[in-house]
């Protein structure tokens, strides 16, 4: 079988899977849902031997700490996989919900209505607990999911894949709805990247690698879960308690994520009481600072920065800082360098607020609050499936939502165009 | 100058142009799109001169007569634009507009606002009309725009361009707002599609070239406005006298455009009732039929259709015909050959009309009304750029919020995450 032919077959049942799915009541799937996470909790034992087989595998192969932590499965990880499940059943299912709907003069009724994509394919690397919050939140949606793991977790991926498509089918969710890729080669990849006709929608979960092979091969549209340089700039008339408490919050909480603040921009004028403070504060808690001259000189603690800092998405215990003359320096450092994913303004000053949030082109925007926010639970919308930094379709933390697009649906009784 | 030097200074006006453009009031926009409109009409003996130019080398090349049609611009064409540009002025403005909000537990209140995409591209081909009517749709909507036309249609465009954007300007619009791509080669064609620093959203307008090419080369993001093979089902339980009226008009009252239908299905228990009456009435408008061997001996004005016939778009007075055994052949037909435009159901049967809805995956799914209602004029949107035959951002009629995007904006004082 080729690469193409493995993707063809599975195309071809998640199609068909599809035109179920999208009419299938709120309460058969909530049920699946329920089904697969006591599967999944059931099937436990199982799920660990596989998945210790990858962590040897992995260990044979080299893989660092933090690449061997992201590949573990245990007792209670599955069971917030389990937990992820129940709580997608809780949410509200997007798909019938009438978006708008009007009458025209010749009395044909227009209603916008929200449905499936259809079929959605997942790119991921090594964390097998994608498995299941993919398939739990496309399968809400309506959507048929084919999964494309990376080949570290491959055994793992196989063991979440076939429980949770296994409980799926015997709730009564067709056959073809939950799929995994079994080849983990970069051909079986491109071709799904390229199956118009069977994929609606690819959403990559990884890093630029990923991103930059789907800019050159993908046919297939899809949304990007990009980098996160995020920015917090404190103004001239911040609250400078506040700004070192938000700062420090959103660089140190947990710096390994795309919300994490890389870069902070001060204002000329408060740089003199706040930098030694933040620093001061960075350093104590392990955290690496890289600054302008102006920084270095306030703050000697601070190495220089060169260049390539302000275009870097650290992902850990580094910061990198740059005092500003003022907002529009500040709005011109974000637009040269920001990658539209969050950013903050710490200020008492209404209209610098106002325009900050005008003008600073992001996903999601900040007033006085951590750019570490931005996720879907703390959005409030109950789980997610990544976060876009694209501007077409969705914007930020997926949702349900996000999953489904919209139809027109239009009845009449005998309309037709005149002219 | 390379091709990638004059998409990258036309990028980066843009750029600058749309961090203005997102922050303009709906009052100075509308006042300049009611300036470009005075302008159009003021400056039509410099254009239509162009216009001439343009059509004369078009002759000289051999072009053929609707192709000169496309191309050619009137008088009361030029009206037209200046008619549609105050009509844009009149829609409502779709920036700012707060989609949804909400607070949290913590007290950060979130808000989802509309903004303007950034810059977008529009790549299209002969018609210089699209020039003003895209200018006109993306500034009222708080974008920039790059346009890039055909050859054959350079001279139009640039006198077109150049009066609306000196007009926008000299009304307050920032310069960069409204540009022409200069150059009409592939290689700047091709650049534009790569330009993802500066270019947030292409809209291409042109034929199935012109759409693989992006598929094969665009890296930013795009929609597609794309072929329209839209079918109607005549089900068992169809009003006869309906469907022969929906069926004519769909086909014939203007078979040029995307939403005219191509393949009509009619079950097998009606076949005989309706099939000579609807080929008649075909055939005495100068429609050619091709239909499957069934239709052809129910109806022997009908030529056999082949294989090839069910994808084709004929855009033209040709229709295929197939009897179908019943709804799920229909659905099935529709599923394989359909291209996700505008399908529509003839019936009485409440069943079948709710399936049909529910199963068929279309931008816009019709009971009992002919698939050319298809138009944002006619949804009463008021205007179009094209209609999305794609499932992300935005599907059906592409109105001007189809040419916004949203952003979280969130307001805290001092809120951090905990954990």
């Amino acid at each position: 079988m080729t690469p193409s032919d493995e993707v063809r077959l599975l195309g071809e049942r998640a199609k068909a899977a599809s035109r179920v799915l999208c009419g299938l009541r709120t309460e058969v799937k909530n049920a699946a849902l329920q089904a697969m996470a006591a599967a999944l909790e059931a099937h436990q034992g199982e799920i660990l031997w596989e998945n210790e087989a990858d962590l040897a595998a992995a260990r044979d192969a080299g893989l660092t700490g933090a690449m061997l932590k992201r590949l573990g499965l245990s007792e209670s990880k599955l069971a917030g996989m389990a937990a992820g499940l129940r709580q997608v059943a809780e949410l509200p299912d997007p798909v019938g919900s009438v978006v708008d709907g009007w009458s025209r003069p010749n009395g044909l009724e227009i209603r916008r209505v929200r449905v499936p994509l259809g079929v959605i394919g997942i790119i991921y690397e090594s964390r097998p607990n994608v498995t299941a919050d993919a398939a739990g939140l496309c399968l809400k949606s309506g959507n048929a999911v084919i999964l494309r793991g990376g080949t570290e977790a491959i055994r793992s991926n196989r063991a979440v894949a076939r429980v949770l498509s296994g409980s799926a089918t015997a709730a009564g969710i067709p056959d073809g709805a939950i799929q995994l890729v079994q080849s983990t080669d970069r051909q079986t990849a491109t071709a799904l990247m390229q199956a118009r006709d069977y994929v609606d929608c690819l959403i990559p979960r990884g890093g630029p690698g990923l991103l930059q092979a789907m800019r050159d091969q993908a046919e297939v549209p899809f949304i990007v879960d990009g980098a996160g340089v995020c920015h917090t700039y404190v103004d001239a008339a911040a609250d400078l308690d506040m700004a070192v408490e938000v700062a420090f919050n959103a660089k140190v909480q947990y710096p390994a994520v795309c919300n994490a603040l890389e870069t902070l921009l001060v204002h000329r004028d408060v740089a003199l009481a706040y930098l030694p403070r933040i620093v001061g504060k960075l350093i104590a808690a392990g955290c690496e600072v890289r600054g302008c001259p102006t920084t270095c000189a306030l703050a000697p603690d601070a190495r220089p920065a060169t260049d390539e800092d302000w275009d870097t998405e650290y992902n850990d215990l580094i910061l990198s800082i740059r005092v500003v003359d003022g907002l529009d320096e500040a709005l011109d450092h974000i637009a040269r360098h920001g990658t539209l994913h969050s950013e903050a303004i710490i200020t008492r000053d209404r209209e610098a607020a106002r325009r900050f949030v005008r003008e600073v082109d992001a996903a999601a925007v900040y007033i006085n609050a951590s750019t570490r926010f931005t996720d879907g639970e703390r959005f409030g919308f109950g789980a997610e499936i990544g976060i876009s930094t694209q501007k077409l379709h969705a914007r930020g933390p997926l949702g349900l939502p996000e999953l489904t697009c919209v139809k027109f649906v239009i009845e009449g009784d005998g309309q037709i165009v005149g002219g």
